[in-house]
């Protein structure tokens, strides 16, 4: 099965980059998610494998799991056929399929065009991708296309279950930066 | 099980009205498939019960089914949500539903808004709505919802092994339209 | 898709032999049938493609048609593991899996051992396999493995439009056997 | 979601109890799992939910998971129509299902009727059930009927990420009985 990475090798997850989002009163970032587990799912609307295999599986995991532990985010991640799959399309997708979790639309550097930019910070080859970040805000797993739902359940439930070092991990979710230094999404460097 | 009327009492077809097509080099009519039984499906590309359920059923159909004795015609009748179906979201469905059948827009009266004019024809509930057309270009099955394969089968078989009495139905596909008549996309009438 | 032979060239349904019955006050014949589209669902109960697939489409027929026209009969056709396949299990299984429609146990020639006499009678492949058997008592299509629900319907459908000739068709339900004739299920010859 | 109970307060697993085993070369004890999450699934051969829904989960859990940290053990308890759901049913059924995860046969007092033996020891309320064993041999999962993927793979994260403490879970894993002790299917105890 796909498991997840080790801890001490794992990435810190890219910050969302979204120009609107859906089902939240206001947009939600990866740093304000820290102590949870977060399955990131990311899809099309025209996509078949999204809307008939990912979307569905992205709300039995909504559905199941406690939202103070489990954040369910999706990405509407446009690289293809912008013109008609909009925030006002997404919208419509949205009320039809009744999705209750929180999505997020992908930002693009000026007009929508190519691949958005969180889709591009995460490297993602395709629509539907999953990407399980960890409490501490780090990838723990990332694939595309189709994960079962054995391999989710027990990665969500081996991410929550690991220790969180006060001293390292959680750390990075509170970034402290300092006049000169160079910062990134992960944090902050002197 | 939902069975197709009595071929004696059944109303004509009313005629397509479209506003474009896909996958046919030209507009079709009902009247140009006189003696094929007509699979007429008509859907909106965000209603998950045509997406999930009508769409792969009609692609079935198509499959199964030799295209010179059973036409299958896709109809978009939109009738919410105008703004995010139109035309090009519709041809960008088509192409990753990878769809092969032919598929028409159903018209306005105007501006797109409220229900289109071949849907309010046939006096259709809603999508998906599956319409079975008999040889001499009678509704005979009509449905709102889902309708088994072994219904849609079982008509099909049955409107195929009719007998077509030349001297009526077949007579209302090559009218002989004389001067002075009343015409409508049902035949002509003195 | 698999279609349904020209009704001039079938042959003739050879007769069930069984020794048991479930779901029925008395044995049925085929003969009995004449009238009536008969679907033949042959099965083992420890077969996977046939308790998977092969029974549940068994049900979905006989509840969608008129008894009176279609009659969805089953026949436990044991090749294999007769040791564990007997009628006691069979009972249970019928039991269990709230099946409905008439089922009767295919017979042996002495010992239940090989190939039973009505498979053997049939050439049938294996199981699941499915007959259908037109209002004259022919065989019009006979295939192992899967056949599709849209196939079965439209078979029913075609069969159960066919005029049946009484000079010819009927008469071979109503043998009028006389002194010294040879007779078999097809009929009676001098 | 049904989610495992709390380490300090779960029961023991009662040993299992059995007369037979399939797919493995020697009789499997929990007692000799101490280590592994255990995933028992019991069923019965006849039991339309343990074979459409039960079994092809257990498969799906044997095939992702890695024997060494995850044990799956089917067990077949027959509590009703003993008579054809004998070890010999049992192992046409494992043959034609082409089941590869062990299975062992439930056990009676005597002549195999009404409950057997593990299936009383746990309590269990029918077929299927589903038992989830942690390392230490205690129960933390136990559900009659569906249990979703999700949680499934949930609890066995969360239960292989359980730390074992040396001085108690293990400890019953290797009990060291002393003369005059209380033993039970769980060990010894002074």
């Amino acid at each position: 099965m796909a498991e997840t990475s080790n801890a001490a090798t794992a990435s810190m997850a890219p910050e969302l980059q979204t120009s609107g989002w859906f089902n939240t009163p206001r947009p939600i970032t990866l740093a304000s998610l820290r102590g949870k587990v977060v399955v990131l799912h990311t899809f099309q609307i025209f996509c078949p494998g999204c809307v008939q295999v990912g979307i569905p599986q992205a709300q039995r995991i909504y559905q199941e799991f406690d939202p103070d532990r489990v954040a369910v985010i999706g990405l509407h991640t446009v690289f293809e056929h912008h013109a008609v799959m909009g925030p006002d399309a997404l919208e419509v997708f949205i009320h039809e399929y009744r999705l209750r979790f929180p999505i997020g639309i992908d930002k693009y550097d000026g007009e929508p065009k190519g691949i958005p930019l969180t889709m591009h910070a995460y490297r993602m080859q395709g629509t539907p991708s999953l990407v399980l970040i960890d409490r501490t805000g780090h990838i723990r797993l990332h694939k595309f296309g189709h994960v079962s739902d054995l391999t989710i359940g027990f990665s969500i439930g081996t991410l929550l279950s690991e220790e969180i070092d006060e001293s390292s991990g959680m750390a990075e979710a509170i970034p402290t930066g300092s006049g000169g230094s160079a910062c990134d999404t992960d944090g902050c460097s002197v």
